[in-house]
């Protein structure tokens, strides 16, 4: 077989893993598929910039057009990231018959339809392995190890900055602001932090999840978002003293043909295979009907597992171009998407409130969760003696979200509560 | 597309989930693949037998050749179990153009080789997903997942048996004995439970990780295999007092080219993912040269489980029949097989000895490690005060088994070593 030639848009970190794969596995790719793997050209933005991977210099260029147009190039794997200008390299490489390998999960979470479309008119392959979870082959799991089954949850840890920073605020006792710095300092948070802290990059990932487990076209605007910006030290304390770690979870639920999906700091019950996922690492749980309870672990992100995952999907576009099948196992929606309402999405709820210290108060508390039918499975008092405030921890049995709405609209009407610290779904 | 017929040879257990699932997900299976998927004969030793499901009189046949020349089916699900008469009919299949979908582990571990190269000449696909891990979808994420990685450590608990017995040894401190016989009771262990304590099953199922995680052919007798029936409670109780939970871990490794293969309790540090794998559950860690660690966890047995991965693999072999490339997509060892020897295995060692009560004991049994160049990481005198023998536990640094031997050896012939009462491997 001939050799493949591959363009690479972008040699930036991942860029430079999938150059440091290619070329340091050649034999065994060679191998695996039958054919030689050669990257034929790099577009970066400046050819003249120091890098720390040696290149041939013809290899690289500032023009795009040498890898989107080039008639050699037979697959382009798009690691330059952003939205506007990748999905355009994209759209003109599909027209060019070119397949496609990316990591860009905003583009996917954002535009997916619309390439996955085009490349099925025009027989290409495009594989996103890189997107979620980076070398969690997890996309692949879910299509093909799963497809056999009907898919209920989806629980994911699958934003590193954000659990490498509430791993530390547990294991130190530390506040979000100077774990926040510290991850900064080391490269593992961005100087403009949003996008990670406010569960956005999250919120992606669940849209590629969503779609592929449920099988239906869930849209970024269908996923509500929370990040733990507003995760105190406290919250964390009370929650480890109650058996639970706080993550932020990423969740997708399916009950008959409704569906949920949301990203959320979460209280994990500390015997879940969840709560003990620290640091930069990721893991995606899956809830089958037959199968039951699966995890998959593994680091979420970094130059060789991000690489990893973009090469295996080489490989996989490799093996289909030997076979004449490429374009032919996308795996496209069949199923209407219907979002649950408030009324049907239900969970354990962690509440912690600051009241007046008064007699009776915890009456007209429990009072307001009984007239919206929400029953309780526990209520701590006073949960920290040092604390000048009286406080009260409840856990809730399953309440639907529009009771719950109902409960703290009137506890924010009630003199006795002097605020609504802290909500928190629980799981486990 | 026509419907794809199934014939089944066996109705046990897991046969019964594979009917179950074929036929609860119809429409699902349908959308997936593009074809109606049928059962259309499932061999029985006993037609008349009363069973659980509800399976129409003219489907199920006592005729082996009923499945196997049955010129209608196009895919044969074996899920008999056993060896000579599965193999024979599996071979006669495959000779008639039959695909097959497997759960038979000990057929794939002894003769997988033979099978694969018939399915090969016949331009069939045999998957055998369900075979390791049950539920989770390892046999995929080796190949397909992890195809641009060099996989260089598999480490599984894939005998949920004896790893139920461990977990409630090590929560309840409870004696294997009394363990094994509530196991036989709750139905987690046979009567003759042979094959999972004295790891056997274990060795089967690592005998085709290794295969493909390495790409040689490793055959059931490279792998040296511990059970767990000398592990006693004090086992347990002194590795949990130094951070280590015992169990049956499967560990196929690689060097260079070198590859050693062994089942063995080890004690395992409790940050390790593994060490929290507890019950029936099965998990298996990966470490890639790029990706690093990964691991997979989910049900190792059971019904339903096992019928998700016979499914899957069911819906693999009509996506490919649909786009005619059955057989195409096997993946045969390239590599030869160099298996490590004593001295290329290392590891970390724990050991237990019974010692004369005098001094200079101490010093005497440091030197022979220090004689053999094994160096060590703690050494703890009497770890139980109430035990009339003096104890030592010793665990080293990274030592070659050559050095182990030697050292373990040389203890047998002191008259201050009363008995090497324990030695596991660690990990983590």
């Amino acid at each position: 077989m001939k050799p493949i030639r591959v363009g690479l848009l972008g040699l930036g970190t991942v860029g430079t893993g999938v150059v440091r794969i290619v070329e340091g596995h050649q034999q065994d790719l060679l191998s695996q598929t039958g054919a030689a793997i050669e990257i034929a050209k790099i577009l970066v933005q400046d050819k003249s910039k120091a890098r720390n991977i040696s290149v041939s210099a013809d290899v690289l260029t500032e023009n795009p057009w040498d890898v989107i147009e080039n008639p050699e190039i037979d697959i382009v794997v798009e690691v330059m990231g952003g939205i506007d200008l990748a999905k355009k390299y994209m759209l003109e490489a599909l027209d060019r018959g070119k397949h496609i390998v990316t990591a860009n999960k905003d583009l996917m979470a954002l535009h997916g339809q619309e390439i996955l479309a085009k490349a099925a008119e025009k027989g290409c392959d495009v594989f996103y392995e890189a997107s979620v979870a980076g070398g969690i082959p997890i996309i692949r799991t879910l299509v093909e190890g799963f497809s056999s089954d009907r898919i209920t949850k989806i629980m994911g840890i699958v934003n590193g900055t954000t659990n490498y920073i509430l791993s530390k605020m547990s294991q130190e006792g530390a506040a979000y602001d100077d774990v926040l710095k510290e991850a900064q300092q080391l490269g593992y948070a961005e100087s403009d932090p949003t996008s990670d802290v406010e569960g956005f990059d999250a919120a992606r990932k669940m849209t590629i999840l969503g779609t592929l487990g449920f099988h239906a076209n869930v849209s970024l605007s269908d996923v509500t978002v929370k990040g733990i910006s507003q995760v105190t030290k406290e919250d964390i304390t009370y929650g480890k003293r109650l058996g639970y770690e706080v993550k932020l979870l990423g969740i997708a639920e399916r009950n008959d043909e409704h569906i949920s999906i949301s990203v959320q700091p979460t209280m994990v019950k500390t015997s879940h295979p969840l709560a003990s996922v620290n640091g930069v690492y990721n893991a995606v749980y899956v809830y089958g009907e037959a199968v039951g309870e699966t995890m998959f672990y593994g680091p979420g992100a970094g130059e060789m597992p991000t690489a990893t995952s973009i090469v295996a999907d080489l490989v996989a576009v490799v093996r289909n171009l030997k076979l004449g099948i490429n374009g032919q196992r996308g795996f496209a929606p069949y199923k209407e998407k219907k979002l649950k309402t408030d009324e049907q999405i239900a969970s354990k709820n962690f509440i912690l409130l600051h009241v007046a210290d008064k007699a009776g108060v915890l009456a007209q508390i429990t009072q307001v969760f009984a007239q919206h039918e929400v029953s309780l499975e526990s209520v701590l008092q006073h949960p920290n003696s040092l604390n000048p405030n009286a406080e009260i921890i409840i856990i809730t049995h399953d309440a639907n979200q529009a009771s719950m709405k109902k409960v703290l609209h009137q506890f924010e009407a009630m003199d006795v509560v002097h605020a609504i610290k802290s909500v928190y779904r629980v799981e486990g």
